[in-house]
């Protein structure tokens, strides 16, 4: 890559309109995060694909200095049902911003992506909703890999590029769809059209069903995934990527991962906890505030609230990510799982109960959330 | 002070609720400032003085190091004219958060201040409406002396406590409040009842009654201002402290100093300007990002355009009163003046014009503003 190289199982933070919510480049920098997500269907449509390339690329426009990966923007024109036509050649759909008309075809994606000049890029797909018949998401399959193979032709040299594998809940499809794109000339292999509302056991089947048929030596990349569980069960069965709104999107709505589990601040627990929300992080929010203060800035609908927040939740990832990777070089991952689930289901029935179900959405990912979607995130 | 010694003239961000918006502690803390203020109002209604004392204070509540001062919460009551009762004892007003009444007099209000535990208290006062016709000023500035008498003696010997003159637009009662106070046992003395629509020469006609008549010796704090020309111009006149919540709101809003004036980011004319928004701003905004990507982050509602704009807007008013406490050291203020003014007022015409005037207000000081006062900014 352009940027350098990244240390894998990762997390991309997803930074879908050139900024990761709430947090600064320098901040993201100083969590140990070495690449982010950029979602094209958001930047080409604002501020456009012209102005970043006149700005040198996304990494000087937003100046940030690690790795950048964008998707291809197809699931996010999927995901508006209403205002789309979808062709062999391509998706016309509606602009969000100023509802102009516009089509992408994977020539066109992959044209949007160098102009944006990431460092990985995505072929153009087409990720069936949930539920799905499977004639349907036979039509889905095969026409992303046509565009997968015409992404392929589009791709510039100097960006890596990465297919992405369909075939919503079906084995046998899957199967064909992850070695229909090992086929292609990649430099990683993406599996999409999860982690759109099929639930843990549905998600982690279209991972089993598709891994065996990738090549070993390619990165894979798990999209719009997901809970802390699902990133350690990924890694357990060979994922090496991910991306979530989770995290950051949680920050905001003041849901807070912790050792012994997800806590949503606004409990009225915590009206008079003056001390940090997780004795064992030693991150930002952790080290120089309590859990009253922060719940304070909620009630009153402060910034500094989604700040400490979503850096809070970030850094968590970002440690998580870590020890994994240390566990995997030590070859106790398994070992690790059980030591992490262990402290972190303490409080799982109580939060569950109190928080909406937001686990399996990913930026775009979430067909009944539309406004999420068009507000880019 | 408890918190140390604070160099004047001193400009103070606003942190209404016990932050100062879209600022961390240490991000005020790298710009320079020495203190800050919150408003008692606010923080006595949400989340309490009882929690704010258990925390061990307002600087411990919010992890705070530098120092603090907390208005009396007399203009917030006096602002919300259909719900208050006021009588010779003090107000009775309803919360804004939950509709329940409470009832400010002097001595609550200095005994809610000595929870909150800032360094700098201030006496309860009323602040009269602009306009006001002169019966009224007299009657309420006949109140705020009769209440300043009774929050001197109900100060805490721990908190430096300053009065309040009062008297409208109306010379003869500047001049009898600023002698009334002047004669009370304060640490400093605040001129209060500006900036509250009457203009920036009324506003300057207020200070120059009142100054003449206050000690030597004794800070001097003109409440809620103001504009970077306000500052400079009262300083000329003598005063030592300011508060306002112009750099915060006016940031929030897209409205950015610069040493060539003041800006709307999300004016046209930025769309493509990929260099920062003052080529003479060495701030972290200035430094890392192009006028181009805030104007892009405020087209899309992004945190990061609030945090960028409010950074840089502090910083613009620290730099100010850094270079106006070294003229003044130099016994070159008015040279410095002018050079400030000559460039700053280079495109002031043009931003006036396309700028909602707002130059005046502060703190909860605005009257057709209640939604900023209820919402605490």
């Amino acid at each position: 890559m352009n940027s350098g190289t990244v240390e894998t199982p990762v997390f991309m933070p997803v930074g879908t309109q050139g900024t990761v919510k709430a947090m600064s480049q320098q901040e993201l920098a100083s969590m140990g995060f070495e690449i982010i997500l950029g979602n094209t269907y958001h930047l080409y449509l604002r501020p456009g694909a012209e102005l970043i390339q006149r700005a040198g690329g996304l990494h000087k426009f937003i100046n940030w200095h690690g790795g950048m990966l964008t998707d291809s923007g197809g699931f996010q024109v999927f995901s508006l049902e209403h205002i789309r036509k979808i062709g062999e050649d391509g998706v016309v759909f509606r602009s969000y911003v100023d509802g102009s008309y516009h089509e992408f075809t994977p020539e066109r994606v992959m044209e949007i992506q160098s102009a944006i000049g990431a460092d990985i890029v995505m072929a153009f797909d087409e990720c069936a909703p949930y539920p799905c018949e499977k004639d349907y998401a036979v039509e889905a399959m095969r026409r992303t890999h046509e565009w997968a193979k015409r992404s392929q032709d589009s791709a510039g040299a100097d960006q890596a590029f990465f297919g992405i594998v369909q075939g919503s809940v079906y084995q046998d499809l899957r199967a064909e769809s992850a070695e229909f794109i090992a086929s292609l000339d990649t430099d990683g292999i993406a599996i999409g059209g999860v982690s759109v509302g099929e639930g843990k056991q549905l998600m982690m089947n279209a991972v089993d069903w598709s891994v065996p048929h990738l090549p070993e030596h390619k990165v894979r990349y798990l999209m719009g995934v997901g809970t802390p569980e699902d990133l350690i069960d990924s890694v357990v069965r060979g994922i090496d990527m991910f991306d979530c709104v989770l995290p950051t999107r949680l920050g905001r709505n003041g849901s807070l991962y912790t050792t012994y589990g997800r806590i949503n601040i606004k409990n009225n627990r915590f009206i008079d906890d003056l001390t940090p929300i997780d004795p064992e992080c030693d991150c930002w929010c952790c080290r120089n505030h309590s859990a009253a203060y922060l719940r304070h800035l909620y009630k009153c609908d402060e910034i500094l609230a989604s700040r400490l927040a979503t850096y809070h939740n970030l850094h968590f990832y970002a440690t998580l990510m870590r020890r994994i990777r240390q566990a995997v070089e030590q070859g106790r991952l398994m070992e690790y799982r059980k030591e992490f689930l262990e402290k972190y289901r303490k409080h799982a029935a109580a939060v569950h109960d109190e928080l909406p179900r937001l686990e399996t959405d990913r930026e775009g990912r979430m067909r009944s959330g539309m406004e999420y979607v068009e507000k880019g995130e």
